[in-house]
């Protein structure tokens, strides 16, 4: 009996998601009755491959099993458990307490050539077979019962039972479990949003080109990829204007996501942007800065979209033949129309969304943020994004769903790499600790990877708006440590912009509906540090998956502080922030030793990767005092301290 | 999307258990896309009824989703969650925004038409079509949008559009979740072992009718099930002698558990016993005494059992042609034969197994003991109780298993009613605690009945050899209080019996092998007290399940503190019990007043249902102090004090 075997993210139901590179390590229940001895193994292959590939399940306690495998490509992977009852352990056991007893083991030398014999007729002709065959004739020889045991007891007899082991009536899981192998950007990645419009000489309408231009600055700052609004042409019916006011001028130029115009839809680009043949341009520029050109996916259109015409199928009309548009009462958009997913031409509609995500593959994009896609069925998604990735294993897939947990988790199990989070509204020591354990301590962690943002075009949260400097650098440093993904929407955030709408979160002046000119050099910039962050991340593999995360207390509830650990232990950060911009706070740390892999009297380096001071550590306790006009954060990297024989002290 | 059903076992692999009458409650996520509105419903039907029954789930919060029954029949029921979207709760829930903002609504007053009427047609004929048609028409009728709204979104419309609920696109939760419904006694029993053999006349072999005879005081000890070892013919080859000898004296009756013999096998009385009519006989005048009579199934044979002639098919042969006995080197039993579950006759050998169960069914018993099921398949057993309770769902199968923990768990999951615990191995305060938690307090409550034996014939556990009298009060009363299932073997238990084999936990002059007279009459018998506990627990519906338990903080490790809670809450019991059998011990007790349903400053009764003393506590420290040489137990029923308004003081 095979049971409870894990990782499985409900119970198989979707795929559990890992990296290229990353082990994965499976366990499972096996059971037999009575007293037999059991052997197992765990099977696992990138699916299609004719057979499995194999590593043995060693026993853990309580009858369970583990094995780990390291995947070595992206793509769907299938992995499943085995077991049988090892006739020779179960006989050998029983030879030896018999033997023990001094009791006659005539037959049981026996019975042990006729599990001899037949292992060598399954290890076919060669070395081991004869071998066997050897062990077996040798177990019938009348003479010392005990010398005949011990040549069938012995190491390499063993080894070689173990090796051609009856697995004809082995139990083997059915169905395998799912495994999604994602390349390594999906775990671990730092996003940079901009709107290239407003990347233009000033007062001009910015082009992809133009946004080329801004590229080395964003490699330079450390970010692995950058990402734009939906690059399409917009609608003019009914468009928003500055402030998403309801009448638009003539000059505005739009919300990027009323998409569709005369000039095209999801698959062109808006004219005064540039061409298709620029986003590929722009895909390998980025490409040869290390980093990937995402795009943003918004399914839904303005009422000037070419679908709306050609397709009036694809929409849902209201009683009086109008087509509906998006809203929740009261709040209406008339400048967007939403698709009818579950309407009677659904599977020409499905088909032709999916090509919009294969149409910009095809120009080089391999990121894609996915705009609200709680609003759309899941089963669209699971069917899209399964079948893209089983010819496009390396594309990756954010979720910007922003809605009920349990839809943001089942986005996730559907198929989505990264999801958006609740970070931008966990503020307080608490609410960051339990929901950081929501996600890492749970099972949670085997689907679902957070990309923690700050700020968006659509959040200039209340703390940003008061919090100034300080609380731009905490938030960056919260993200950028606790999440392995993280990203930020630029310039807005180095330039520390918070002047919201009146009573709003709402950025003013939003970029959503105007171009905006943004002063690079200034020299308040949090490029700096935003740059220091992103290096930190890169350098301390700590920081490249989101377990490992331990909480400490600290006797001020302003200070968190929290350390990281990659899985090998050797990479070990501490954390501590000020969540107060206003005032220093100070306090004792009281660190979780044990989750550090630090002896109770140990002594130990801690290097503040930050502000470069090195200090010299023993115990659980200690004193840290956080100034926010300096520097909200400390960023610990731990180094035990070694004492040798010659009394010379070193730091690994 | 449905998802994370509960309760289930093994997502779903296994029945949930359940007793009649006992509400069964059922959690569901339920998830859409988007803003619509859901309903639901939970579905429920005896396996073979045509249609199913069905209850509305209601919200419970975060998506989850839940709805109670209560089955009204024993048998296999199975369980589904249906969820929609309720379009008219949808459509309300929008009209009434749209409203609230002076918004024109009468797209919206059309669209509910067409749902009004699409309802009508769904109600067919009759007052509720007629009344929907009328106010699809009033929607359609021009007029002031307000008024027609209203009639709409009132309470007698929103009744009708739930009750008549376009279900065409509903999901069903497939499979459904298998559900075992058993009668009462399954889960709340009290059992009392004894051989018949040693209820003759002093030195005669008892019989079946002579165990008739004591019916009378098993019942009046408050028992619900008297289980004898098995009665079958005992095998004479290899029959084992007084205290488990090898060699057995012609007048050594053998072990029942050597089951055949010339005279016959598992379908069999044994000659000295009675007749299979005497089977019957007792089963009745059990039943006529409010007692169950309980056989002991164990499958295995002694060389002498006639299916080892006339079906060599079904045990292993050696390779000398000897029938393998069994054996857990380097222990021997060369008078039992194992059957052989998994060889090629195993079809024939599964049926004619399980035609013993029926056998016995047929004259009239309903509760069986399984010896050593862990040494079976599970998929007998699976398969076997299963099919048998098709026909006969009020049999009860009990496991004596005392075996693996997880080897015991898919036991209860594979079909067994109740099974044998770790209890009697499980001591001092921290043990017991942990143990009920891992049973009460986890998904093991789902399948896993417990019942508590404090001894058995196998096992005179070292505390009841040297901890006397107090030592049997206070195990009889934690196995009484904290399962609702327990049982003794008796006489040996009431009498005391304490002589153990030295250095072992098994009984001298053990009843397996030899007939034993015991003295029903002893003045020092604990037949008082066991009929206290077993009143206690008929009075007491808190005990009735093991649900409900909460431990309580003491200061002193020898006193263990729990209560124990019906599902209603009514009923309130509070247990302390000193551990040390040889020592008065008092201390403090820090009661949990939340889990017992009182106010921090409320006075309560605490009513010693054993001494009958009555306390007025208030607040959750109170003192006892208990002499194990009077009583190492007290059980309070625990009453609210109520003040009325005339100040007079009762109890509730």
């Amino acid at each position: 009996m095979i049971s409870d075997v894990r990782p499985a993210v409900d119970g198989g139901r979707y795929p559990v998601k890992r990296v290229v590179g990353d082990p994965v390590t499976v366990e499972a229940d096996l059971l037999v009755d009575g007293h037999d001895r059991l052997a197992g193994a765990l099977l696992y292959r990138l699916r299609g491959e004719p057979a499995w590939r194999e590593v043995p399940l060693e026993p853990v306690e309580n009858d369970r099993w583990r094995a780990m495998f390291v995947p070595d490509a992206i793509g769907a992977w299938e992995v499943a458990v085995t077991g049988w009852v090892d006739g020779y352990a179960t006989w050998a056991h029983g030879l030896r307490r018999k033997l023990e007893a001094n009791q006659d083991v005539e037959l049981e030398l026996e019975g042990g050539a006729a599990l001899f014999a037949a292992a060598a007729a399954r290890a076919g002709r060669g070395q081991a077979s004869d071998r066997l065959m050897t062990l077996a004739v040798a177990l019938r020889t009348p003479g010392d019962a005990r010398a005949r045991a011990g040549a069938a007891l012995a190491g390499d007899a063993a080894s070689l039972m173990r090796a051609h082991p009856d697995r004809g009536a082995a139990t083997v899981q059915e169905p395998p479990l799912p495994l999604t192998v994602d390349p390594p950007l999906a775990a671990f990645s730092a996003w940079y949003e901009m709107f290239p419009r407003s990347s233009g000489a000033e007062g001009k309408h910015g082009t992809l080109r133009d946004a080329e231009a801004r590229l080395d600055d964003i490699a330079d700052m450390g970010f692995d990829v950058v990402y734009l609004p939906p690059i399409h042409p917009i609608g003019r019916t009914h468009r928003k204007g500055r402030d998403n006011s309801l009448v638009a001028q003539p000059s505005d130029p739009g919300s990027p996501w009323a998409i569709g115009g005369a000039e095209g839809g999801h698959k062109s680009v808006h004219p005064q942007l540039g061409t298709v043949e620029d986003v590929r341009h722009l895909a390998a520029a980025a490409r040869a800065r290390g980093l990937e050109l995402a795009l943003d996916i918004a399914f839904q259109t303005s009422p000037d979209h070419p679908y709306v015409k050609e397709h009036p199928e694809w929409f849902v009309h209201r009683a009086d033949g109008s087509v509906q548009f998006a809203e929740n009462p009261p709040k209406r958009y008339e400048d967007i129309y939403p698709f009818d997913f579950a309407g009677p031409a659904w599977e020409s509609l499905w088909n032709e969304l999916r090509s919009v995500f294969l149409h910009w593959i095809a120009q080089g994009v391999r990121v894609f943020r996915v705009d609200n896609p709680h609003t759309k069925p899941i089963p669209f998604w699971h069917w899209c994004i399964q079948s893209i990735k089983a010819d496009h294993p390396e594309v990756i897939f954010l979720a910007e769903a922003f809605t009920r947990p349990k839809l943001m988790a089942v986005l996730a199990k559907a198929g989505f790499s990264q999801s958006y989070t609740y970070f931008t509204w966990r503020t307080s020591k608490w609410e960051l600790t339990e929901y950081i354990r929501s996600i890492v301590d749970t099972d949670v962690k085997e689907y679902f990877r957070p990309n923690f943002w700050p700020n968006t075009p659509d959040i200039l949260p209340e703390h940003l708006q008061y919090g100034g400097r300080a609380m731009f650098i905490t938030r960056a440093a919260l993200a950028a440590t606790l999440s392995s993904s993280w990203g930020i929407y630029g310039p807005a955030f180095e330039l520390m912009e918070h002047v919201a709408r009146p009573g709003s979160e709402e950025y003013a002046s939003n970029e959503k509906y105007q171009l905006r000119a943004w002063d690079q050099s200034s020299r308040d910039s949090l490029r700096p540090i935003i740059k220091r962050l992103n290096q930190i991340r890169r350098e301390n593999p700590a920081l490249e998956r989101v377990t490992g995360t331990s909480f400490h207390r600290t006797d001020n509830e302003m200070l968190i502080c929290y350390s990281r650990r990659s899985a090998d232990g050797d990479s070990r950060l501490l954390v501590v922030v000020n969540l107060d911009p206003h005032n220093t706070q100070s306090g004792w740390l009281d660190l979780d030793l044990y989750a550090l892999g630090i002896g109770a009297d140990e002594g130990f380096q801690a290097h503040d990767l930050i502000g470069d001071g090195r200090y010299l550590w023993r115990g659980a306790r200690n004193f840290v005092s956080l100034d926010p006009r300096a520097m909200p954060a400390q960023i610990f990297r731990l180094r035990r301290h070694m004492r040798t024989e010659t009394s010379f002290e070193y730091y690994l």
